[in-house]
């Protein structure tokens, strides 16, 4: 019987139906037993003899791999492959398929709502109400304000068409592939990131993290922006330096700052001690819907795999070679 | 020389032309020097001998007027007159004036990020997080919930383009006065107020504060609404009976509600207490652009009135006539 090793949680918690499918399949599965992100020491611990692992975005490094002598296939819930060493993995022969498609969506609403919550202050009125201060701030309209956006594949072309939708004229954009086409197009302005920075009033990053892109935005870079600008990381940790980021939001070197993705998961560090930085818990993907769609895509091609041998979304070759050239 | 007493604040903070004109007609002002929103009876300690108020949302009331011997004009920066009683000041033969248009699309901008912080539990992941704690919620997306508009005027139409442009199409509204025309009659249905409580996972409140919508939502309403539900006000406080609401977040009878408008301000009230209220403290109008138009209409109409003696945004007859039916 083959036996499946669920490490991201929480899993099959809104929609019974991928343990369903493992069940009828005859599979046999473990879900991650200690309910939260592991550490790459916690899941070497744990993948033994196991044949697929459907994952998180937890390290699955070549150590993993070496002590996981049954392992044939890792089915990523989700899009970045940043925690996958995608190199090992081919060198043992492991397959490796993602959900590149299903969590965008998700992502794409929830830096939208974290736009306005920066831009109103919202976030900081209500610790403040709920201290039982009252301070009535100002804030910018998302209409006026100039907005860069650093990255345009899955996400980013999702944020800029509910930009336009809502009026939004005034957006920048760049990507190192995607060049916009269509009514796209007319959506966005091509800009070096260099512009983005200088200009934008709001930053909005939906890059994969690549050795390119870790540390992207320093100190150095933050220098270059306004000092009422707004930042936004929904993408993932490592690509704003956060000791960085830190100190620029302390001294009030940017507005504010949302950042949903860290370093290390759970989070525990000094952004917590910032009213200005609005925090949420890597939740870009959690809508219901979207959240279900990712972990039936992911447990559908692991069954897919282990019955029938074949793969229908398999990493493709290019994220590779991004591998292959640096991270 | 004339005198005005301005007493909504912040004012002329971001741009001080309103100021500037003032002076520039030789017209005495002074601005609330208490600094908050005033009570009745410090607003009647206060209005002694002013030609003018540039008003927020304090009590203009009989009795203040009864103080203010030479008041002659009212000039509201905003849209509601819950706070002017229209038939002391037609009594008295005191004009009244309002800027209807100004604040509405700041209004609407901030519901927008409402809707998506309640959905997405941001606000509670980001008091979490402030305090080391890492928790993934699961939420919804913006375009696959039912959504119900209570009034569809100035802003609730705001919001309706808001949320049509966003891709939402499963849109209710009710309005005592307005039925949607044209475009907007396509983004959205008609539906009686019991339905929207019924059937919306997004209740927005768009109503003036009125003796038909006082206490509008208690908990006889709550109890018809889903357990899931959201609910927003953004338009008046007293509206929703903030102790109903309390008593339902408190138990769970709702998920969540984003309240911007208090009975009394500065709100300080057991809503403080609860996580999944998330709270602003009335900045509905204030983004500074229109934040800014409100102060120039509003001083542009006092001085209009004051130097030619006429008024080119008077407050219309039906509001009189609503406040002759009740409040």
């Amino acid at each position: 019987m083959p036996k499946v090793l669920i490490t991201t949680v929480p899993f099959g918690d809104k929609n019974r139906y991928p343990l369903d499918l493992l069940e009828e399949n005859n599979i046999d599965y473990v879900i991650n037993p200690l309910g939260k992100k592991l550490t790459e020491d916690e899941l070497a611990g744990m993948v033994d003899d196991f044949d697929v692992i459907v994952a998180g975005t937890e390290p699955i490094t070549d150590k993993v791999m070496e002590r996981a002598s049954n392992l044939k296939m890792i089915s990523r819930v989700g899009i970045g492959l940043d925690s996958v060493d995608l190199l090992a993995a081919e060198k043992r022969n492991i397959a490796v398929s993602y959900t590149p498609d299903a969590p965008s969506p998700a992502v794409a609403e929830l830096t939208m709502g974290l736009m306005y919550s920066l831009l109103r202050h919202v976030h900081v009125s209500n610790i403040q109400l709920h201290r039982g201060e009252w301070h009535r701030y100002f804030g910018k309209r998302l209409v006026n304000c100039k907005i860069g956006l650093v990255g345009i594949g899955r996400i980013g072309s999702k944020v800029l068409r509910h930009l336009s939708g809502l009026g939004c004229t005034d957006i920048l954009y760049n990507d190192i592939n995607v060049q916009l086409e269509g009514d796209f197009a007319e959506m966005a302005r091509f800009a070096e990131k260099e512009e983005i920075y200088r200009e934008a009033d709001i930053i909005s990053l939906h890059v994969p993290l690549t050795a390119q892109t870790k540390n992207m935005i320093t100190t150095t870079e933050i220098e270059t922006m306004n000092k009422d600008a707004i930042l936004i990381n929904t993408s993932r940790g490592g690509i704003i330096n956060e000791k960085d980021l830190y100190e620029a939001l302390k001294k009030n070197r940017l507005a504010s700052a949302s950042i949903d993705v860290f370093e290390h998961e759970p989070y525990s560090g000094d952004l917590a001690n910032l009213d200005n930085c609005l925090m949420t818990a890597h939740m870009g993907s959690m809508s219901i819907d979207c959240r279900t769609q990712m972990e039936i895509e992911a447990t559908e091609e692991a069954v897919r795999f282990l019955m029938e041998n074949r793969q229908e979304s398999a990493v493709p070759d290019e994220e590779y070679e991004v591998q292959r050239q640096g991270l």
